[in-house]
Parts: structure tokens; sequence; C-alpha cells
């Protein structure tokens, strides 16, 4: 007789948020990661998986950057790709964002990957999607930035063995940045039991404690024996007023230099989800460093997201997590 | 003895109007839809017809959503496609329009798809093509949108069956309109013996009775007992000066809500080629109502432009109408 | 005993210049471009030759035709194309072009096409790009255009059996033309005796001469007997201040005209790099007339390019020149 699946380890149908996420269902997107790793290093960086799908890339917040890591992840998948830039598009008249879904929907995509400049949007996506839609969120206002955080872990996990040992140090604009509040999520449901927090108090949310977090005051005091340094990008152009004095003034007490780099175990790993502002977050001869992943980071994202589009466009209809 | 096939059967060689194209030439397209529309429905949404064709998207206006269905078609075709955007290009240097097609046949593209702010830029790009060359029109100035036109009567044929028996009321900005222009050529020629046309005097062509319609002065009156009600879109972006009180005063006289709908026959249509402005030309409650196939509509256009696209690229050289 | 293939007919790994190229270079690209001109005619214009390969345009200048002609051979060679336009991009967050460039590779693209406004992008991309990554150069600042000066030959060797029996004249805007640079580099290399420029004084670098070039003051006397014309854009937009007192002037001295064509061989060639101004630097009737080559140009820039990206992805690796 056949037990049912149980939930927390069904495929996913969207990926908005790393908060809610199952173990099993982190693990599963990062052992089919592993799978995909080897595609871009071939010599055909291709695999008809997604072929005949169809995946529109929904931005209205440009991102050049992000749109290519999941243009690139669908296409070496064999999918059909459309860029919507909707900045330009109907929207502008004035068009409700549940018609651009409903008018999308009868399209036939099989995907839309959502960046929006307000919290909540790639969720209002999913939550109003027909059946065979599925969303990804790939970068929703301060709320989350999901593939960012699963190609983060996947990153640590290919260099550390056990994630229940791990202290991990975020440093920097917690206070907007998405990639941040998804990380923590993700890094709390893999089991790591030591996160400390270090940003200027203009850049530190006041609840950010009851994510599981621990807000330490100065860099020097956090980075102390921890295993995973990462730093976030100073996200300028999304401030608003002066919450900082000066970019190196910001440097000085918050940049990641190799002085600072020694207080954490020799092997510790140096993160940041790019594109780096050196010598504002990070020193460039540590982002350069022999501790750097940063670099790794950009490869594992296109098999990430590649693993995620394989997991959300193959499951089978009805088999899938509420999430 | 093989005789001739007759010029009004031939395929077309390219599309650039509704006007003067016969009955049969309409039929198998629609019946060349008809065919089509599963592929949108399938796990692969992919044919190989036009694999290593070339299909270039030249907008000279910009409209994000009609460029996509175009894109779509062609990609479900397994054509290349090639989006240019002529803001930003050559022609901004000065190129003649001449000059442009010149180099465009000279890269060997098989099929332009033409959107202009002027009536006219279509036909001129199929006057002057090389005989490889097939050119679409996707709308120029107030002229014609033939597959939109398309469309509609292939959304009109899934649910009525004979055109002859049909009362179709067209209401709204039709002074603006390449829609409506296309869909009264379309209808007149599939056989429709009633169209009645709704529109401030202001939005209406003094000369559109030759068309062989008929300008009803109030929507009441119109839609007593009609099949079909073709709601326009105001095209507010592109009035000039004050044809309109406002946009509450519009929809007090001309919007279609659920009250004045009851005045059609029970089974009647709901049409419009998107993207609708709800409450303006039309009431929400109709726009998502049951009688409504505005999406419908645009799923239906995908089939249809995968079947010009279609016909006009896989017709035998010289084996064309000359339309 | 295999003897080490001499460097210079080794395949390129980068093109970023015709300067230092060998004639064995040059010429293994146009007899591979020979065989890539039919796939351009027949009905299926596409080869597997790049399949999964993944090429990125990478264009910090806007220029749509260029773009164009790149991502059409890169996809009738398979290859999956990005169009990354860095205007709009994370350069514009202050990303340094090493950064942009190590993000690309770590992304694992296989070839960059840079077009840059300054001179010396490419190369500088190339110097720096990990050894699995090729680079080509579409045009950088006044530096050098190396594909549209290796069309020109390719066009040149269709019509003509012997470089180095031929008279070429090259007329217009020299001084800012990285199109003319490149093309006499190529013509010198391919054994043309007699290259002559003509120019208004203010549109003539100074060491010009250096090049192998003769300078001809007057465009009459230049043509007499030759056997090639080359005529440059006005690049009215890159022009600062006031180089020339008008275009009717320019094209009273410089334009070539029917009756200034007459004075060159009954069988000479009229070339352009395109987009012309029409009756500045040419008339219409010779741009139009039996001599003119300027679409087979276009035409044969689609092969070249294939030639080009096939030749620097097949090479086997470690397997190249140097240059």
């Amino acid at each position: 007789m056949m037990r049912p699946t149980p939930p927390d380890v069904l495929p996913l149908r969207h990926l908005l948020t790393t908060d809610g996420l199952s173990r099993p269902q982190i693990l599963s997107i990062l052992d089919l990661a592993e799978s995909f790793l080897p595609v871009g290093a071939r010599a055909v960086k291709k695999v008809p998986l997604l072929r005949g799908k169809t995946v529109v890339n929904l931005f209205f917040e440009p991102s050049t950057r992000t749109r290519m890591t999941f243009e690139l992840a669908a296409k070496r998948l064999s999918a059909d790709v459309l860029n919507l830039d909707v900045a330009h598009s109907s929207t502008r008249k004035g068009e409700t964002l549940l018609d651009t879904l409903r008018n999308l929907e009868a399209m036939q995509m099989d995907m839309l990957v959502v960046r929006h400049a307000e919290s909540g949007a790639a969720d209002f996506f999913a939550r109003h999607a027909a059946p065979h839609v599925s969303v990804l969120n790939a970068g929703d206002g301060r709320h989350a930035h999901p593939t960012q955080a699963l190609l983060d872990m996947f990153t640590i996990r290919r260099h550390k063995a056990d994630f229940t040992a791990l202290t991990v140090v975020i440093v920097g604009d917690v206070a907007h940045s998405r990639v941040a509040r998804s990380q923590i999520h993700a890094l709390r449901i893999l089991g790591v039991p030591d996160i400390r927090v270090v940003a200027p108090r203009t850049l530190l949310p006041v609840d950010i404690e009851t994510l599981g977090v621990r807000v330490v005051p100065h860099l020097e005091t956090a980075l102390r024996d921890c295993d995973v340094v990462i730093t976030l990008r100073l996200q300028r152009e999304r401030m608003q007023g002066t919450f900082l004095p000066s970019e190196g003034e910001y440097f000085r007490h918050y940049g990641l230099d190799a002085a600072r780099l020694a207080l954490a175990r020799p092997d510790a790993l140096v993160m940041h989800p790019g594109p780096i502002n050196r010598n504002v977050e990070i020193a460039s001869a540590v982002a350069d460093g022999p501790q750097s992943v940063i670099l790794e980071q950009v490869t594992n994202g296109i098999a990430v997201r590649m693993a995620v589009m394989a997991q959300v466009l193959g499951r089978a209809p009805g088999q899938e997590s509420a999430a």
C-alpha cells in the first residue's frame, strides 16, 4: 500500500520566499542543483528538460543582472524565454496586475519570474495564478529574494559539511535587504545555530532578532571564529535621506578588510550577492582573495535557478506543496 | 488536366488588411488556427514547422503586448525571432524605410512583423519587399490590424455556428480604431448581415456607413437582440484635444454594464481587443462575467498568428495570392 | 613526425582588430565564410555548430543594426544569445569593467561581443578573459571594427581575383572611422599595393600615411582607374563642433556621384558600411546602381560573422594564435 508523500517533501509549485520552506524542500533543490552544475561546464551547455515551456521574465523593476541569470537558466533547460520590461508596457497604460496575469495565463505561459519594487507582488501573482502557472520571486521590495538565498546555501554546503555546526555573520544594509531576510530564513531552516547580524543602527530593522539572529554591535566581535561572512550590497539607490555619513565612514566601521577577516576562522568563506561596491562593503583584496566565493556564487546561481525551474515545472499536476 | 487554383483560395504572401480578402482565404486561416490551438495546451508547446526561419518584429510604435503575441507565435513554430525596436535604431539616424527594408532583406529575413503609427507603413514594406520576404501588419495608424480582426472572427466562430445569421455591435472609439475597421471588413466578408456601430459623434468617422454598417445613436437600441458585442479600447493616448467630456461621462453613455448587456441575446458574446480600461469601456462585472470571451481572444490570438505565419511562410514560391 | 602548426594559421581565440593578423588568418576566415554563405539562402537557415554555446552581446554603445547581425549569426549557428544593454545595467551602478567580465565568465558565457564608445574596451576584456571565453570587437571608439573590415575583404574577393593588383579608394570621414582603420590594415595584409585616401582636411588624421596609404587631395584624381571605391558614413553624431560647412558642401566635394564614378574602371565596385546617408556620401543613383555591392556587404556580413564565431569557438583549447 502506498502512503501519500508528506507535504514537506513535495515539489514546490511556486518559489516566493524561503520563509516556511521545509528542510527537505531546500535540500531537494540543492541536490537537484548539484546535478545541473556540470551542465555549465560542458561543451553543449543545454539539457532538453523544459523544451516547449514558456518562461516570462516579468520585471517591474529593472535588473539586467538578475534577469540574465534567469534567462540563462531557462535557456539552458531549453525553455522559450520572453523578456517583458513592464516599465514600457501596458501596465503603464493603467492595466491592473491581475489583468496582466490573466493575459499572460491566456497566452499559456508556464512560468512567471517576477521582480517588483513592492513587497508582496510575487505573492499576489501566485495567489491568483491559474493551476498551470508557476511563479518565481526574483526579488520583491524589502521582502524576499529566495533564489539568491538558495544559491548562497548551495555555495556554503559545497564548502562546509554540516550546517548545524556553523557560525554565520551577515554584515551591512540589513534594513533594505530582501537578500538578508531570505538568507536568515534559509540558514535557520537548515539548522545554523549561530547567526550574527552587524549593521549601522539606521540600517537595522528593530524586529530583526525575532527572526532568530543575534545583533552584534561591532564587526570585530561578530567575526571572531565565524565560518561564513556574508557582506551585503549597500543599496545606495534604495536609500532615501541620509542613513549614512559617507561611504568612507561606512567602510571604516563595517567594511570587510583583511585585518578583520583574520579574526574569523582561517577557512571562513567570504560571500556577497553582487554587484560589489569595492572598498565600500568589502576591501578589494578580500573580494579577490582566496577565501572569497563571490564568483562561485554567480556560477552556482545558474545551477540553482535551473533546479528551481526544473522542480516547479517538472512536478506532476496536483502533486505539489501548498507553499 | 489540372486547372489553376483560383486566386481567392491561394495562400497569402502578406497579411496587410482584412479588406479585400476572400471568404475562402479567411476560412483557410481560421481552419489552420484551429489545428494550432491544441499546441498551446500541450506539455511541449512547440511544432517544428518554421525551424530555421527568421522573423523580425519591426516595431516603430512600441507595443509590448502585441510584440509578445507575435514573438510567442513565432517561437512556438520554432522560428528564430529578432526584436527590433526602431525608436532606438538607425531610422533615427535618418535611414529611409526603403533602406531599412533592403538591409533586412539582405540579412535574409523571412518575415517582417511591422507596427507603425502611420497608416500604410506595412503596405509600403509589402509593395517593395523581395520575393522571399513576407510582411505582416501588426497595426498601422488608424488603418488596419488584421490579425486582431482574424482572431476575433476565430473566437466568434467557435461560439456561433453561422456568420450569416449574426447581429454584431461595435461600440466605442471607432474613429481612432484600426481594430474596428479590420473587424468590419472581416465580418462583411464572412456574410454578417447586421453590423451596428455606436460611438460618440466626435469618435465616429463620417464615412463609416460606406463600409456596410449601420450607425445607431444609442447603445441600448443597438444592443437589442444582438449576438456579439465588441467593445473598443478608448485610445486615450492617441486622442488629441478634447473629444470626450470625461471617462465617467463616457461610461454613462457608452460603457457596457450588466443592465445594458441584458438587452442583448442571453447567449451574446462580449469581446474586447485588450488591454481593457475597467469601468470606462466595460464594467468589471461584465468583463469578468460568463458571457465575456476576452481572455479566450488572447489565447486564440496566438493560434491565429501561428496560422498566418505558417501560411505565408509555408506557401510554395509563386503559388500565392496577390493580396 | 608532426610539425607544430605555425602560429599565423592557428585559429584566432579573439578578434579585436585586423592590425597584426596574418594573411593566412584572414584567408582562413574568408574561406570559412564562403562555406556559410549558402546557409542564409536555404529553407532552414541554421547549422548546429554552436548548439549549447552562450553568446552575449555586450553593448555599451547602442547599435541596433550591428547587434542584430551578431545575434543573427549566432542564432544561425544555433547558439543561445543574450543581449545585454549595458546603458541600463549594473555598470551604471558603478561596477567596474573587470567585475562585469568576471561575472559573465562565472555565468559560463563562451563569447562576448563587445561594443564600446572608447577605444581599447574590447582589448581590455580579451586581455583579462578566462581561457574559455572569446571576445569579438564589434566596434570600439575610433580604433577598430574588424568584422566590418573582414566582410569588406570577403565582398571584394568575390568580385576581384587578385588583391595584389587592386587600387582601392577610401573616401570620407576617415578621422572618426574605426571602419577605415580596420579596412586599411586588412587591405595591406592582403597585399593591395595602392590605397588612396580622400577626406576633408578636418576629417583626416595627420598620421594616416604611416598606415601605408596615399592621401589624395581631390576625389576625381583618386578615382582614376581604381577598382574599388569605399565610401564612409559621415559620422554626424560623433562629430563635435564644426568640421564641415554643410552636407551639401560635403557632397559637392566628396560625394560619389555618377560623373565621378565614371572616372573609375568600368567594373569598379562601390562599397559603404551602412547605414548610408543618401546624397551626402553617395548619390542615390550610385548607391542603387549596377556597380554598388552595398547590400551584398550586408548579406556577406552574416556569413563572415558566422565564420569568426565558428572559428574562435571551434578551436581546440590551447590551439590558438596569440592574437
